[in-house]
């Protein structure tokens, strides 16, 4: 019972609650004494909002952004850790509850994390997190995230355009109403753009056409009710800059692995989760867990889907980058948020060279495709305006493979076999809901 | 009494309930005797559900393919009608129920028009329809269809993407999972495009970047709520068709005009409603009941806002044509659904030379304009597809906008003046729900 906030104790929570890390008893395993700063003490630090901060990006961005002295919430109604408990999954890495995570930080480095707990789709719990928290960025990770998640069935199909499109409005609106300087940061998707057979801008193209030109919104070819969700975002997010004068920098992401940062490496109860099944799990992180236990790399159809790629560390790095050099009123500004490309066969290459000088057997076969895309084809994405302000990339090395490897390898123990294989098809979604595992 | 179904007397609705027209008693208006008819004589019939078949375009297509011998279901949760009741709207010509509508049809014709109420955003209730009337094409008119109602509180933006979206996305499921070969017949709009500095082609454009060519979806810059809805469900539409052979056709259509159509105009009860307020009314029936009642033409802004045109009776005519020539499995087809460009300022001065050749007094204001759109822009939008099927367009001559003068001359004592002025502003909207009008 310690390790829940004491004004929690025995009582029913109610739907949407707000929990102020600082303001919780930290009990036994408390070294700093809690104490109520004066808020003009803290004035001059800026304010992030992370929503979806207890997530794989979220929880590393919340630590970093925290550690780099900014004074940061994490909003999150846990909902992640839901779906593991639905569909049978578990994270490689054994993950510490929000409210242990968030009370090591401040026990590590003195430093707070404000805590609300509840659903953005509220739009009263998130007016509330506004008024109090008052933030100068936002960043919004508070999304469903997984592809294959959005293709189990009609009811998660729906759950997640509701959920991340209505949630994504009501940010808008809450920005609108309480905080029109704030900016947005939000999380899109490489994905968005799908692989078209011209090269990838960074959100916006320049056409000439009939001897006219323009410079309009890069077409969008999503191919998930999840990749969908995040199409419709960036056009209501423009929307709004140019109708409402909202900041806002669109963060079209590549595929992230890795799971160390500086600061979840610090202690055991701040590492992040690292998953390797069907449904959440990412190509990268997923292959060297099957490597670490001997199991084939399963690559998809031919393999040769070509994505972009970045280490985690460059995602928190990015944010930052985002965060200090915000958007203008009313800029919708797109950066598109990867280090490198890499086919998926190329990964798989690359994970079994670096196993086996680890000493493991590493094969790789070719499952059927579950997913409806391109298996050969054109790709090219630029990605300079993250490197203009200043990221310098960790590229995909032999050591940061090995390290994810020695990652995997540590936990093999807790892979749960089963979840490894791709269980959710693009084609044979239906509208029965499943009720088992995906 | 007699006006509602037999079955119903008495009894409190359900939530969803189902009611087939051809089922319930004619009472004293009918002419013809109800009559069962074997399944297997209307078995060569082509079979068209059309969601939201009560509402402005809705029922004009449904009484049209009726005509045409298409067998045809209404599907509808007259919500439409709510929002009037909510806001204090009224149609300017006096609309007869949908179930007195449907039994006047019959009465007149001796065509079946089967009635579905309910909303397709629950599944349950759409399954019930697929599964009872199996349609071989879906005309879909079920959504929230004003820009300016989306834009007058966060709950109705919500509400708008929330029914549209979804509404939509459960669609697609309903198609996938009971009739796969039913061809969608989607209302999408014109304003999907924005006003791009180029030419508009129809849905796709040829795009040649550093050396290398494809054809992409045209880029999207919608400016409302609204039509953000439609331009997310396009995105989810081509996914489908791509993703699970769903065909379709997308008709990205301008704005409607007049109120006649041929069998509209058989009987009082088949009328269709005519809109004129700020909310519901769009430019040209706004202008021509303004004219009637000697208010002055409201023009926003500049004017020179240009935007495709087309008469009522040229959309059912398009949506006839696409159902008689459907799109392939897996095609997801776009038809830019307009006969005529004109700006406001030109609408205004036709309205103006007509309405005084009618010995009206025809004044034009311009108010400040409650939208975020450019007021001087280049617009050129191809509109070719549906003529190649053979559309034959009503143009917009002086004898059919003296008609619809008429039209509101005969019911101008109707015209509710408060409605006329615009009052929903695109930078004004907040979070807090308007509960008396817009």
């Amino acid at each position: 019972m310690a390790r829940f906030p004491l004004a929690l104790q025995g009582k029913r929570l109610p739907k949407c609650y707000t929990i102020s890390a600082t303001a919780v008893s930290m009990g036994q395993e408390t070294n700093f004494t809690p104490a109520t700063k004066p808020s003009d003490e803290v004035s001059s630090r800026k304010k992030v909002m992370v929503i979806g901060g207890d997530g794989y990006c979220g929880w590393a961005t919340s630590l970093h952004l925290s550690n780099k002295n900014y004074e940061v919430a994490v909003v999150d109604n846990l909902v992640r850790r839901l779906f593991d408990h639905q569909l049978g999954l578990d994270s490689l890495t054994p993950i510490s509850s929000i409210h242990n995570r968030v009370r090591r930080w401040k026990t590590l480095t003195g430093k707070d994390i404000q805590l609300y707990i509840g659903d953005i789709c509220d739009f009263e719990f998130l007016a509330e997190t506004f008024t109090s928290f008052k933030p100068d960025a936002l960043v919004h990770f508070g999304e469903q995230r997984s592809a294959p998640y959005s293709m189990i069935d009609r009811s998660r199909a729906i759950f997640t355009q509701q959920n991340n499109v209505l949630g994504t409005l009501n940010v808008l609106f809450a920005i609108k109403e309480f905080r029109e300087d704030c900016h947005l940061v939000k999380l899109g998707t490489m994905g968005e753009y799908g692989t078209p057979n011209i090269d990838i801008e960074e959100g916006y193209i320049t056409i000439t056409h009939n001897g006219r030109t323009d410079t309009l919104p890069f077409p969008k070819q999503a191919s998930s009710f999840y990749h969908l969700s995040k199409v419709h975002d960036s056009h209501n997010i423009a929307f709004t800059c140019k109708a409402w004068g909202i900041r806002a920098t669109d963060l079209n992401q590549g595929v992230v692995y890795g799971v160390r940062t500086d600061e979840t490496a610090m202690h055991e109860e701040l590492y992040n989760r690292l998953d390797y099944d069907g449904v959440f799990g990412t190509a990268l992180n997923r292959f060297c867990v099957q490597a670490a236990v001997g199991h084939p790399l399963t690559v998809y159809g031919k393999g040769g889907q070509t994505r972009g790629y970045l280490d985690i560390r460059d995602t928190v790095q990015c944010v930052e980058l985002a965060i200090a050099n915000p958007a203008q009123r009313g800029e919708f500004r797109v950066f598109n948020q990867f280090t490198e490309q890499f086919s998926v066969n190329e990964l798989a290459a690359l994970v079994t060279r670096v196993g086996q000088k680890l000493g493991l057997e590493v094969q790789t076969i070719s499952v059927p495709n579950p997913r409806v895309e391109a298996e050969e084809h054109y790709y090219n994405a630029k990605h300079t305006k993250l490197v203009e302000l200043g990221l310098k990339p960790h590229l995909l090395s032999d050591s940061l493979l090995d390290s994810l490897l020695n990652f995997a390898i540590q936990y093999k123990d807790r892979v749960d076999s089963k979840q490894i294989m791709p269980n959710v098809s693009w084609k044979n979604i239906g509208v029965k809901t499943k009720t088992v595992t995906a």
